[in-house]
């Protein structure tokens, strides 16, 4: 017989019918009543065995993490906390789990725990929760692009060019490292040996890529990973992460602003309809987890405040030369209590600045807008003032950046001048360069770190927890 | 005043009001007609200029390739070819393209040329075509998981796993290839130094961590790019490909069948719903590209058709004991005109013999099972026979293997000793391991190769041409 989720017993769609369930063990009380889950949703479905009917051979068996199948009927329960069980009438071991051995015990474990056992810190509730609405994130990436016209493209994982301008690389090789490598007369790798027959790393950007696309196909995303070699032991660095690049052709940076704010907003209020009971149980761990912070370090809102308080309020749009005027007369800023003290205009803003604007002084997600165009990269379009450039920064409470995008350089004569000024071999990107050589046009777009995004709708504080099976300085591990 | 895409315009809903239209000139005919396109759809929209009302200066500049803002009317056309036009009243050049230099004439071009100019072939009707199917079956692959209740898990692209056994993988390091990287004792690189403190590759299959997260949440799927590094200069083959692994607790093999061949069918059919108009433009490119073609290996059914026949028919089930038995009999076998002969159970399927079975024999997509134990992979199910295990292929006309899965191996010890004769090494996949020590069940899944999906959807013949950027050896332009 065919077994069904627990979410759709849990529906009740199959009452006082003959139902097979078939998931894993979270708790085992008095001898009778099992709490089942399979990972369709975060909640448990009620076992309950009739006393004495099953053998203790049996009974012994079904401890916290093991597989097992129930057969019975799905009724409405007696007990608090469940409208249906299931009375169970046979009951199958399907695989062991020995008590004394298991990791994942029904208690609470520490994050850093349950890091090391990534493969199975995924079945705790928590885990189960914050990769659920992970999933439905996604999704709704996806969906969004989709339903509004955008097409989803591939830009290349492995890239030729050192170019990107976006941080670090990690090379890939299939030569040796031990000094054997092939070599040129004048004694440097000879990478025409190598694989692809030239220096190859990992992408930090399909935005290059992406622009070519844009313009032909009007408006594209892509959504992949993308890497930085930055020895960055952060809570908020990833070396390996997720990253979403809409481009669209004919857009300005206010059509771009547009778009970003849209889109957050669209996949919060997607992922909030979707995953309630996922974001309650995380909304419940971020308060318990809050009681050991002083109270004044302690968030004003819950979870989901948080996320409707996006939801239902416009993004402060501020131009980088407001924010500057901002914190210069700022509080920390007159007592020294910033690190890096605001002095003039030009100066690159720290985290700790961005904190300030977004939690302190405007308390919502904040768009910051035309930046020096020396703290910013080639490819984003010159102001007429000639010293700003159409850039913005999303900035977002307890995350910080969420997402950087900008007009682009569409003019081929001031990107070339631009590139020389930066040392960047025309050669190298001579296909970006065509795109402003034939047909070019205004175009804009950003690129959203998504485990970002999913820090902030789950309340987790550590990226490494919002990923799979994180990587970071030192640790590749599963 | 806003654009409106070419898509929406040509729906006819601004029928008689004035609309602007920005894209790429595609022709301009008799100074008075042009064809305009912004990617949205592959149809153009014909721009008409009154004569002499726009100045010759203007007129000079539109040229093929050139981006341009057209303002005017949207009237019924009374030329041929199309429903809709713009009658314009205002035209700018946004961007120019000289005519004398711009690659991608209204010509046809080679393949091979537009491969090298792959950052302006998606501005052809074929790629973009191509590229738009590609986004439309993405999203379908999504669409399904999601609304079967499946999870989509990013596993890691960089992996410190040596043991994934699919295949040559690449090496990802930030330590010098120059002979200067550190060293142990014994003369051997010290990867204790390099980024993550331990050798690292491209990942070459997400599938066991897949399987961790399926053994937690139920149903998975990952979607993401893997690797390859192996010197295969051929037309099916790439270092960098997408690969969908779907994974599922609980599924043995018919039930691992059963939903492969439901995602191939929903897919398909969702695609051609979708993309009519894109695929009508492939399948009149492959009946030209035949007619070059002796009769004989042209194609018997028309790309619609064929992918129709995919939609209707059942996939033929065979056991891999049935397939040998069936070439062993065969006459291209008995006329020695396999290249490799089939002498007896136990010999290696060639990509000859799978297109015999599929093309020649049943004519319909083919699934082969039960495979001999020792030409598969370590984590497969060993059936009772003890010489066969529960893996599956499913074979498509003119692609050859689009899927490979199997039922996984879910005893503890059956794994270890197959492990350890294949000297895999225990420390490396403990927490793989782990997955069979606590709470173990029976689980199946699949991988199939994106790019294989694409090539049969929309006809072409060489993955090169249905990923944006191809990456293959000594290529990794763009």
């Amino acid at each position: 017989m065919k077994h069904t989720k627990i979410k759709d017993l849990l529906a009740g769609s199959s009452l006082l019918q003959e139902v097979v369930a078939k998931g894993w063990v979270r708790t085992f009380r008095n001898n009778q009543f099992i709490a089942l889950n399979d990972g369709s949703t975060i909640h448990n479905i009620q076992c309950v065995l009739e006393l004495d009917a099953f053998p203790e051979e049996t009974i012994k068996r079904i401890t916290t993490g093991a597989a097992i199948s129930v057969k019975g009927t799905l009724v409405e329960s007696q007990g608090k906390g469940q409208k249906y069980e299931i009375q169970a009438n046979t009951l199958e071991i399907l695989g062991d789990s020995d008590a004394e051995k298991y990791p994942i015990q029904p208690k609470k474990h520490s994050l850093e725990f349950l890091r090391e056992n990534a493969h199975l810190r995924i079945r705790t509730n928590m885990f189960g929760a914050i990769m659920r609405v992970r999933s439905t994130l996604s999704y709704a990436v996806h969906k969004y692009f989709q339903d509004n016209g955008f097409f989803y493209v591939n830009t290349p994982i492995i890239t030729g060019s050192d170019a990107e301008g976006a941080g670090e690389m990690f090379q890939v090789t299939a030569l040796p490292l031990d000094g054997s490598a092939p070599r040129n007369e004048d004694g440097s790798i000879n990478y025409k040996e190598d694989f692809f027959g030239k220096h190859t790393n990992l992408t930090v950007s399909g935005q290059l890529e992406g622009e070519a696309y844009a313009m032909a196909l009007g408006s594209i995303y892509t959504f992949g990973p993308t890497f930085r070699a930055e020895n960055s032991n952060t809570s908020r660095h990833l070396a390996e992460f997720w990253m979403i690049e809409p481009e669209v052709a004919f857009n300005n940076l206010d059509d771009n602003m547009d778009l970003a704010e849209d889109f957050i907003k669209f996949v919060i209020k997607y992922t909030v309809e979707k995953c309630e009971d996922d974001l309650l149980q995380l909304e419940a761990r971020l308060i318990d987890e809050e009681k050991s912070k002083p109270q004044a370090d302690r968030s004003e809102m819950t979870l989901m405040e948080k996320l409707k308080f996006v939801l239902e309020n416009n993004f402060k749009r501020v131009s980088y030369t407001e924010a500057i005027d901002i914190l210069k007369g700022s509080k920390p800023n007159k007592n020294k209590k910033f690190q890096y003290l605001i002095e003039e205009w030009g100066a690159d803003l720290q985290s700790e600045h961005e904190r300030f604007l977004v939690e302190k002084h405007f308390k919502c997600p904040v768009i910051l807008f035309d930046y020096p165009a020396n703290i910013k990269s080639f490819y984003m379009r010159l102001n007429d003032d000639g010293k700003t450039v159409r850039a913005m920064d999303i900035l977002f409470p307890g995350i910080g950046e969420i997402v950087g995008g900008s007009q682009r350089e569409e003019r081929y004569d001031v990107l070339i001048e631009k590139m020389q000024a930066l040392n960047i071999p025309e050669e190298e990107l001579w296909w970006y360069l065509d795109t402003r050589k034939f047909g070019s046009a205004v175009h804009s777009g950003f690129g959203l770190g998504f485990e970002r995004l999913v820090l902030f709708v789950t309340g987790m504080t550590n990226i490494r927890d919002v990923i799979p099976f994180p990587r970071t300085p030192q640790n590749a591990e599963f």
